[in-house]
């Protein structure tokens, strides 16, 4: 059986400027989306990310293989344009078929890590 | 295509005292309501404010661009009333079009921060 | 307008033992159930404590005066039984009419405090 | 009355590796998924692991008894096989009867623990 939904957001996103890593990218202030695909066949995804004070940008497209997860970092998005560090924005995922979006923040700015993490938000209905 | 739902709850709502932040505002402890409107309009949203020993305060008024987020600090709210500090409350956000709304914290009273989030409540019934 | 649901579950539980509070309440290691009661009238709850290893204990009662939240600490919570320290528990919250329920814990076992919140599980089937 | 659903998913998964816990498993880096069973007969919960670069692993099966909670530590899976650390992975949770799902992680690698939490995805449509 699938799970998920074809459309997701996410409200809050914030990539934290470099912080107490030292040079361990494991460490490095990041914000991830963690996308499941159950399905037999590949998920073809768009992103469009929204910011405070100037148009969308986007679509980022990527694949999630059929029976894979794919722990997307913002931090690696360049095409058609990298994501401002220390800058407000929000993320929709739109699949033509359905996975599962969960949203993650790795923040090492300071002596220790904090995280954060949350289903993001699933449409539910039809469309 | 729309996304999200015209009624929110955020139950969770504490604005911890000031912090490490060293004049920081990045690092002031606060509490962010991030909304998003993937609309072509304009969306027009209400907040009610809840405490527990008190009537509720509101509407505070705030507009939503169309292809915007807005993250919203409840340490700026200010029109009726700021918001007191170290002090319990929950919000309701209704809007005239769907939006989606997550909830953050992020806590600097001690040595490193901490940070919490999670997508609202989301009211999926008609009305 | 009503907002939220009669029916809610909280999977995670678990009161830490005491930290780095150093006398001060706001920092003892806690978990809070927030509920909101947006309605005219005050909504009376029955939670339920589920447990790995023994019986459910329960109810507990709380009412959430109407247009109020309440901010529950499990610590606090002491008739039929006080809630164990440092073991696995879950909780299922049941009121006469809809209210809005959200998890955060606070743990200040180590140097610096953890945070981690998420809105309940809500059960949006008819009953 | 019975609550929550028979099929869930939680995107995000990783095991991180080992770090200030000082022999005290309660600080051991760990990944929770927290089950809860209000029912009075016993879930059969089946588990599959996704991965981004090998088949899924499974299914691992667990029971809830009636009317317990099990924080299961994906630490502590080991037939088929352990759960890889440093990993990234996502995990699909099927049950016979309704249950609530929670994912919650605690990050000890940094002098201060770190903590998310969040309900997992639920799916609600018939199946």
């Amino acid at each position: 059986m699938s799970i998920g939904s074809r459309h997701w957001a996410i409200g809050e996103g914030y990539i934290p400027a470099s912080g107490n890593e030292q040079g361990d990218p494991r460490f490095e202030s990041h914000e991830t989306a963690c996308l499941l695909n159950v399905n037999d066949v590949d998920a073809h995804v768009t992103i469009m990310l929204y910011f405070s004070d100037r148009e969308p940008v986007g679509p980022y497209r990527v694949t999630v293989p059929a029976r894979r997860t794919l722990h997307l970092r913002f931090n690696d998005l360049a095409d058609p344009a990298p994501v401002p560090r220390e800058t407000d924005y929000a993320s929709v995922f739109c699949s033509d078929i359905a996975i599962v979006v969960q949203h993650t923040r790795l923040d090492s700015r300071q002596p220790a890590l904090a995280l954060l993490s949350t289903i993001a938000f699933a449409e539910r209905s039809p469309g």
